[in-house]
């Protein structure tokens, strides 16, 4: 992919613009001046839409197979459709029907597996076995993936005159990987910072050690996001040198992230979505008194869990 | 006021532009081609800032008193922190705590009145003998809020190639009022139909009966920005001749629009707010096949409100 491939789509207006909201209650709660850059309605209700619809567009295979049982899969179908390509992705069996739904309502195949006798991956395998001309797509660790988020580190980098400094959540790193890579494209020096669950410190962890470090199994938290082994090795490369740091983020700071920006920002945030404003309540003193960019990655969350997460 | 008055606010980016989203999931659903034209992330969160601020602006008083229990208060108070003025809001004792905490959170003075004895009109005409300085602001009758209001008519105007009709609340009358002089001092002719709650009827009798009727108590209605007696008269004044039509809402169709526009479109609206959706609920053969711009004028709503919303 090159740098005019990314440019095209935004001039051709494929993705949304990201939705900037100055926060100025919810900022003097924090002690920050607070601009927020919501990807909640972005197609398909996340950042993901970003690298499903670059990846999807930028290979020449017709036919697409993913391992997703969140955000990516309704990305893929919706891109694919778009795009006049078909996807199957691979869910767990026990998956919410509403996540299920949601995907076959963009236009995706899926399968549903039993994750108690065949991974998600290991399945995936298969399935390519059974396609060769199929693309398996990753989520998080491919080139595409990290230049699809580098259209919004370049419109991060347009508002950059307005904060010092880019919180954002990670996972497997496909998220701020693009955006540093959008924001250093643009000519922009600003630091981004990771937000990650306590319970899925990996990349936290990784940094620490200089090398990837895996989680033992698929964390528990909240942050359905970032429920990852690991950061994408292509993510790591450019993270490694570049991140700024990564705040851990308990579930109890997520949870008060997804009240806060309901009740002071009028905004509906998953609890990943959350985890960067969790960062500025994970260590206040790191952020007082400075300029604030956080980015809120995406706004799936059915009602039943958004109403327990307000009940708190 | 003249036009140049509004445009000049415009041009100051002292509103912040209402946040366009096209919402096909929500759209199919509702058998539409749907854009929401959300005020929720307004200064203030609901569209009521647009009114307050250019009623402020306008008026050589640099006192301001004003009876209020919702957003038109916090609306108020921010303009006047804003423009180096003072206001006062008159509120029933037994306002939210959020509510009366978000005027004060704004800079703006609150009195709580102990409705049973004195009502807010009558309570805020005493202030006005004892400051006989202060300028009194009605949240829905009066020229300046129309000319308020109609900024984001002109915004719409802007985008009226992409949609047949608006849909849009009413309570007094104010923001269906302003849509339809912004629209027209713009040139386009786009419907306008007004969503009102059924049990607070009184603009639809009006219009039915060719002359301004009340209702005879503050209506108990979920969207309480349209607990009104009755629609303004200079609103009337635009409304009669202009307004395409009022679709009478049901409570239940006002709360599967506050859940429709989360689930689907990642929205959080108050009750209010709703109400455009609950129009196109209420009669889907009126729209069904059309390209409908629904306004969703506020998004300021407590937790435990909106998890009973949720709930169904």
């Amino acid at each position: 992919m090159s740098a005019n491939a990314f440019r095209s789509f935004e001039r051709e207006g494929v993705f949304r613009p990201t939705v900037f909201i100055e926060a100025p209650r919810l900022g003097e709660r924090l002690g920050v001046k607070l601009l927020l850059a919501s990807e909640t309605f972005q197609h398909t209700g996340s950042f993901k839409f970003r690298a499903a619809y670059h990846l999807a567009a930028s290979v020449p295979e017709s036919f697409i197979l993913a391992a997703s049982s969140g955000n990516f899969g309704q990305a893929l179908a919706c891109a694919c459709a778009r795009l006049g390509k078909r996807c199957l992705v691979v869910m767990p069996h026990d998956s919410a029907a509403a996540k299920v739904e949601a995907v076959r309502a963009y236009g995706g195949a899926v399968e549903l597996t039993d994750t108690s006798k065949v991974s998600r991956q290991e399945r995936v395998e298969q399935l390519a076995r059974e396609h060769p001309h199929a693309r398996v797509a990753s989520a998080y660790d491919d080139p595409l993936v990290i230049a699809g988020n580098a259209t919004l580190g370049r419109e991060l980098a347009a508002r950059a005159d307005d904060f010092d400094l880019v919180v954002a959540p990670i996972g497997g790193g496909g998220l701020t990987a693009g955006l540093i890579t959008g924001l250093r494209a643009a000519g922009r020096a600003t630091p981004v910072i990771a937000a990650e669950p306590l319970l899925a410190n990996d990349a936290a962890r990784s940094l620490r050690a200089g090398r990837i470090v895996a989680n033992d199994h698929e964390p528990p938290t909240l942050a359905d996001g970032a429920r990852v082994l690991c950061v994408g090795r292509h993510n790591w490369a450019v993270l490694q040198p570049s991140l700024a740091g990564i705040v851990e983020v308990s579930e109890a700071h997520i949870a008060e992230g997804v009240r806060l920006l309901f009740t002071l920002a009028n905004l509906k945030a998953e609890p990943t979505g959350a985890l960067s404003l969790g960062a500025l309540l994970a260590e206040p003193e790191r952020f007082r008194g400075r300029s604030v960019c956080c980015v809120v990655s995406g706004g799936n969350v059915d009602a039943a869990t958004f109403r327990a997460l307000l009940q708190g």
